[in-house]
């Protein structure tokens, strides 16, 4: 395998097919690459008590969030955040062209009902946890094409209507297996514009250059309890597809982080990168991992949720990009493809991975 | 209101906003508009028995397609249907850039195990019953834009599986209203591609000239049993959207198609238009009317699902479309957003509609 050597910042322009806009088997690299001009992420007392705490834009302590149950409490999370990105960026809803946005519930009821009243043209979108990457990919890509000024892109997710859905009522008081996740009460949202905010300001602009957009992974992984392990293979084939779609090793990046591997994920997909010879491990985040203190939180192992990776990358990610502490992420939602009826009846766990090329630039 | 007198060839590309692709408030006007060049339908026994019977590329007399429950039976229906456009198209998995699909259950469980065979780069969408709608607007902007050479959209739908999910199991053998609709197990396919095959041979080629987007719509019916009253209320918006983006009157198309707001829908989105001084109803169809006999079939409202404007669309509109017979239409599958949960914790059910504007061009 090459070396990367001397100035890793290629061109990823020049990788593109002649006349289109997209890059070996299955990446974009946009031309126009569109900017992150706001973000915002609610999230719940859970999460609000993790080691990301302080840097949400808030923290409800209520989980019903003053509704009277699980799913309208999500809507709400959603509406909430939608309403805070807007109001971050300075902009009302109909400054935005299209909204795209999903969620974990049957027929995106979290999305549909949190998002009706914002009266914006809507793309619901489904990639289980890896939501957040589908939802920046389409928005990126409406506005680097210019079929849009501004884009928002939200995803959430609710423990406990995730549990309803998926597992066992709260009320039953089941075990959790070290291999569970820990679904992230949380909603996030960007705004993805054709301008910066900061044009003059020195202050680092947030842009998309490229996207690497997944498969259906299925290694036969049954367990709905270790979604980590279902999806590692799925993130794996997404990263080494980007490497090579771009002609570029692991340091190209300066953080690579997946959605919501956790613990058992995490290794899994570290050991896959090394067979092909890649080694990520020093370079390699989770978004899973991060959001939750495994000694303190009781969370096994580690956060999920189309929420997980969604308040991460706009809290935490965004924040270390803007600071500069990195230029360069690779940010990588993962998704486990089931659902209670699937699981129920037997069948596997499909994984996906969408990835999102995002970078630091000086306004 | 203004007369379209003359030559109601309008331009719709001068109505594009300045350096975007955008036209008026909601609605996208192709630079390049794609084409479509394949299309493929599969349907069950009883929609084989329609009026549409002898359109459809296979009818699949076992309503399991061989599998052993309804969730693998639909994701089997949706993988013959992928199969059968890329055997129509004569192209192989590999040559297409993305399949954009959804269906109706929970999680898009029937897409996610229907294609993962296929190892194609995939974006999950959910609108409901609007869902090819979604599907082939995104599968159309991701061409214009040089983002693809070649998309797949596909949706799929199936009676029992639906019924399963949104209403009672078979056995229970409920009542069904008058107002209720029936669910098309069916699966419709279409290729969107920047290349027509037709250069030479003078026979029409199927172009996607523009969309306009949906917004959700809520005008508060809590009937999951009467969704095409529902739904007229997002359809009469997309459409006067439609026809106030681009300034065009209703003749401006030989037919204006919605997805399935059967009997009941249709009257209430011809008596909403005719409010706005926009008469459709020498020119208005819709998919669930088309796809059964009220009289000898026992379907009342008529047809729905996610399949019923899919098949509708390939099995009927394009042969319409390729005959001469129509030359431009403009096709508005319609979704009613709920779930199992929404309509039993008391929710209202959203509507949302995704237009897409379809011409005939000589190759």
């Amino acid at each position: 395998m090459a070396e990367n050597t001397g100035n890793n910042r290629i061109n990823i322009k020049d990788k593109a097919v002649k006349g289109y806009m997209f890059a070996g088997k299955q990446s974009i690299a946009f031309k126009n690459p569109p900017y992150i001009i706001a973000e915002a992420s609610i999230v719940g007392k859970k999460e609000g008590e993790g080691p990301l705490g302080t840097l949400f834009d808030q923290i409800i302590e209520d989980p019903m969030i003053g509704k009277d149950n699980w799913e309208e409490a999500e809507s709400e999370l959603m509406k909430l955040t939608a309403q805070k990105v807007l109001m971050k960026a300075g902009l009302k809803n109909t400054d935005i062209r299209y909204l795209i946005g999903g969620d974990l519930l049957g027929q995106l009821i979290a999305t549909s009902f949190g998002i009706v009243e914002l009266h914006i043209p809507v793309f619901g979108v489904y990639g289980a946890c890896s939501t957040m990457g589908e939802a920046m990919t389409l928005g990126a890509i409406l506005v680097d094409g210019g079929y849009a000024d501004k884009v928002l892109s939200i995803t959430s997710s609710h423990f406990a209507g995730a549990e309803k859905q998926f597992r066992f009522p709260l009320d039953y008081g089941n075990q959790r297996p070290y291999s569970a996740t820990w679904t992230v009460t949380g909603s996030g949202a960007v705004i993805i514009a054709d301008q910066c905010n900061n044009k003059n300001s020195g202050e680092q602009n947030i842009v998309i250059t490229g996207v690497t957009s997944g498969k259906i992974v299925d290694y036969g992984i049954k367990d709905s309890m270790n979604m980590g392990a279902a999806m590692a293979p799925a993130a794996f084939e997404t990263i080494k597809q980007n490497f090579e779609d771009f002609n570029i090793q692991p340091n190209y990046y300066d953080k690579i982080i997946t959605g919501d591997l956790g613990y058992v994920g995490k290794n899994i997909l570290i050991e896959l990168l090394k067979e092909k010879d890649y080694d990520i491990s020093d370079r390699y985040m989770d978004c899973g991992i991060e959001i939750f203190d495994k000694d303190t939180q009781d969370t096994h192992a580690g956060g999920s949720g189309c929420g997980c990776s969604a308040v991460t990358f706009t809290a935490y990610i965004v924040k270390q990009l803007k600071e500069g502490a990195w230029k360069r992420v690779l940010f990588v939602p993962t998704g486990a493809l089931l659902s209670q009826v699937s699981f129920n009846e037997g069948n596997t766990v499909p994984g996906i991975a969408h990835a999102v090329m995002v970078e630091a630039k000086k306004g």
